[in-house]
C-alpha cells in the first residue's frame, strides 16, 4: 500500500495522482482502496506517517551509547555519502508533497510534526553532548534548528538544482558536531 | 505580465495555472500572451528571472563598504523579522515553482543558476570578511553553501509547517556572521 502509493507519486506527480494510479501499483482493485480511504490525501497521509516512522527506526537502529555518535547517525540517515535510487525518490516524492503542504492543512500537520520529531530527536543528541562536556551557554534547541535547517535545505538543493552540494553540507554538519563534542571551530 | 503570473501561481497553485488563468490577472487577452510565450513555462520562468533580478538588487541597495553589514542585508531580505503579505506570497509561489524543478529540466536549470549566484553574492562578502581580518583555513565556499542551505530550508520550513523558526535561524545566521567576523563561537 505504501509502496504503491510511494511508486505512484514518483511515476505521476501528486498533482497527476489518482487512486486509479495507487491501484494500479498496488495491483489490488480500486474499489478495495475506496474501502479503506476516502480520497487520496488519506492514502498519502499514511505514506507520509510510515515513512516517518520507517526513518525515526532506522535512525534508532544505528543508537549507541554515544551522542556524538547518535547525531552523526541521523545526518548519515539523512544524507547518506552515495544515496541509493530508493533514497533519490525517497527525496522526490518529499518535496511533492512539501510543496502541496503550502495550501494543504493537513499535510502541514504531518509535516510540522515530522520536523518537530526530528528537531526534538537532534536536540535530545545535542543537550548530553553538552552535558557531558559540562558546557554551558549554547542552546540545544537552537542548534538542533540549525542543523535541521542545512539538512533540509541541503534536500531541497539536491532535487531542485545540479548543485552537488551535499558532500560539502555534510562536511559541514560533520564540523559543526565536532565542534560541539569539544574540538575547535578554527 | 510579472505580477500576473506572480498572482495566478498564489491563487491557483502551478498544477491548475493555465495562460487564461494569467490572462485574468493580466487583463490583456489571451491570444496577446500566447503571440510572445509559447507555453505558461515560459511565463514562469520569466517570472523566476525578473524576481531574482529584483532580490539581488534589493540587496544590491543596501550593499555598504563593510562587508559584514553586506551579508547581514542577504540574511534579512530573505528572513525579514516580519514579512509582509507580499512576501509571504513570494515564499509561497517560490516553492510552488520548486517542487516542479524536480522534474522540469527548465525550471531546474533556472533554480541552479538562483542558487549559483546567491551561494557566489554570500560566498563573496565571507571572503571579504575573512581576508579583512586575514583569517587562514576557513573555505568562504563551504561557509557561504551553509548559509544558503539554511536560508533554504528555513524559508521552505515557513511555508510548509506550523513551527515558527525563523526568529531562531536569522539569529543563528546572525551569530554565524559574527563569528565570522572574529568573535567568539561559544
Amino acid at each position: 500500500m505504501v509502496e504503491a502509493t510511494f511508486a505512484a507519486i514518483h511515476r505521476h506527480g501528486y498533482s497527476d495522482l489518482t487512486i486509479q494510479a495507487i491501484a494500479d501499483e498496488f495491483e489490488k482493485s480500486k474499489s478495495l482502496l475506496y474501502y479503506h480511504y476516502d480520497d487520496k490525501d488519506e492514502i498519502v497521509a499514511d505514506l507520509l506517517d510510515y515513512a516517518l516512522d520507517w526513518f525515526l527506526s532506522a535512525v534508532d537502529d544505528r543508537t549507541t551509547d554515544d551522542p556524538v555518535e547518535n547525531l552523526r547517525a541521523v545526518v548519515e540517515e539523512l544524507l547518506p555519502v552515495d544515496p541509493t535510487d530508493e533514497e533519490l525518490a525517497g527525496r522526490h516524492v518529499v518535496m511533492e508533497l512539501r510543496a502541496q503542504a503550502v495550501t494543504n492543512p493537513e499535510f502541514r500537520a504531518t509535516f510540522t510534526e515530522i520536523d518537530e520529531r526530528l528537531h526534538d530527536r537532534i536536540a535530545g543528541h545535542v543537550r548530553e553532548i553538552l552535558d557531558r562536556r559540562g558546557v554551558e551557554g549554547v542552546d540545544a534547541d537552537d542548534a538542533a534548528e540549525q542543523f535541521l535547517a542545512v539538512l533540509n535545505g541541503t534536500l531541497i538543493e539536491s532535487v531542485t538544482t545540479d548543485r552537488d552540494v551535499t558532500p560539502a553540507m555534510r562536511r559541514s554538519l560533520l564540523t559543526r558536531l565536532e565542534t560541539l563534542a569539544g574540538e575547535c571551530p578554527e
